[in-house]
């Protein structure tokens, strides 16, 4: 380990991200919590470490100084979109923004306000955007001919759950989306097939309904959704109250980036690249590669490299407890 | 893509790798294959660029200037730990220096040769060391709490092979590393079993013997030499001249790192990460990495950047003929 001194962190929303930035903590000897913010009343939530004090986001600014890096664990990229401009004018930060569209703009805004501050913001942190990004990247850098592919699953699309339980009638529901094994086997063995969205992955969608709710049209009324189901093939299950609360109560995920390439004359040799992910907890995933970016967020504004960074920007040294030479003793 | 103006690559060695480096070239279109060196007669050596020359080691040195970044391509361990910090004094550099235990002198050596000559020389690229380091180091800083699998292969160990041919009454001989099934389906279901050297892979020889050679005796030298075989189960198949030229003369590899870990309260959630190559061709993709990572070298130069790096010190951005914006918008 290099540093004696602990990076403070501070925890801005505590939901299942922010709870899952609190165990991770405890896993990384050179980090401390500082204190965790919340919209809700401080006093209607319990945090599971002890002598941290849970505030309001408005007595953040109290904190000047007392934090050296804020995860902003905000359950949207809607919150985000607001709430990382504004906070990172106070504090170096670190986010999991993952509307893919509206990346650079977000960007922008971040970075004029962390660097016109001093300070660093690490923005679209997590596995996708995030590890899978890196993937791509690094993949498509050492082969430049080639094709890539990106399956979502087994696991648990909040996006799509939350669309299903707006339906009349839909108590609660939960998402899984499925690549296709079929795909998946041809992608793995080089054939670069073109797959349409159907042909990549299946959904299976876990619903209680209503009492006297009508099935059918619950049923119709999903696999009819535009965007979210109309294009799949669409399984749905309908379960006792009970069941579901037993079943699937989990977030797990994961998924797989593939990059299918080739090199040589003519192209002759086939070389694939897979990084994978099997998730028990999707958000405890994300809060804990949060943290390893929080690392690097501290070390750069200690550098004075102020500015927005995303994942790009980080090399791996950054990201270690470790230092370069032990790094290179132990894990080249 | 970000820039006009071509990088200049020199290749110093035309063996497997040094071919490899020049198909990768004309799959990067901000580069250009400038001089290939040989150690052996330039004219006994036919390269497949136009109006491209080849020269000896000893002409480098009328290249400097005219050269970005020098690919180091010598066939070994031995030959990089001599030729890289020398070259280093006049080029920047990337090369695959893969003795993981002599890396910290070799960093120290070619540090102290690129620093003070102004170049930038990023060494132990590749895929391991190289990709795989870095996957262990991502999972590592990711999964605090974990263990690490590498498993290589199936592939063709290069080593395994001359030993086996270094035996008396061996003509030829090829040595496939086969990873155990049963090992990592523990492995990648998180039971995070303590796998012995035996439990992990297995080893396959095939070999062309001598005629009136003694076969019984061949394989037995084969299953019991020291550190390369005697810890493993080893299968030994003798082959006919003409069945190993057809059937042996690729050299594939493989392999995968796996990290599997825990977050969460009392670590209940199970993270599974895995990074997996499939190689029609080893030394192929190793010249591809070596060209993303020349770019690197060549851009810190541009930067007085100066010194030895590893694939630790560089981000991804570094890698990649985008920009950062356009990275941000393409592949985040």
């Amino acid at each position: 380990m290099s540093d004696i001194k602990k990076i403070k962190i501070g925890i801005a929303g505590y939901g299942n991200l922010g709870k899952g930035v609190e165990s991770g903590i405890k896993q990384n000897s050179d980090m401390e919590l500082v204190a965790v913010f919340t919209r809700r009343d401080p006093g209607s939530i319990k945090i599971k470490t002890k002598n941290v004090p849970v505030c309001k986001y408005k007595d953040m600014e109290r904190f000047i100084g007392k934090i050296d890096v804020m995860a902003l664990c905000g359950g949207s990229a809607t919150d985000l979109a607001e709430q990382t401009p504004e906070i990172a004018r106070m504090f170096n930060t670190v986010d999991s923004f993952d509307n893919h569209v509206k990346i650079p703009e977000f960007y922008s805004l971040v970075n004029e306000a962390a660097f016109s501050s001093k300070h660093t913001s690490i923005i679209s942190v997590g596995w996708d955007p995030g590890m899978f990004s890196i993937a791509r990247v690094h993949s498509n850098c050492i082969l430049p001919d080639g094709k890539d592919y990106t399956f979502w699953g087994p696991g648990v699309s909040q996006g799509h759950s939350d669309a299903i339980r707006r339906i009349k009638g839909v108590k609660n529901a939960k998402q899984y989306t499925i690549p296709l094994e079929s795909a998946v086997y041809k992608v793995r063995k080089g054939d670069n097939p073109d797959l349409t969205t159907r042909q990549k992955h299946t959904r299976l969608c876990y619903v209680v309904a209503e009492e006297g709710a009508d099935l059918i049209r619950i049923e119709k009324d999903i696999k009819t959704m535009p965007n979210y189901f109309d294009k799949y093939d669409t399984t749905v299950i309908f379960v006792s109250e009970e069941n579901f609360t037993r079943d699937h109560s989990e977030m797990p995920h994961g998924g797989f980036v593939i990059r299918s390439g080739t090199t040589g004359e003519n192209g002759k040799h086939k070389q694939i690249i897979e990084y994978s992910l099997k998730l028990d907890s999707n958000p405890e995933f994300t809060s804990n590669t949060l943290l390893a970016y929080a690392r690097a967020a501290y070390r750069l504004a200690e550098d004075s490299e102020y500015g927005a960074r995303t994942v790009f920007d980080i090399p791996p040294v950054l990201l270690s407890p470790f230092t370069g030479a032990e790094l290179r003793e132990k894990y080249l």
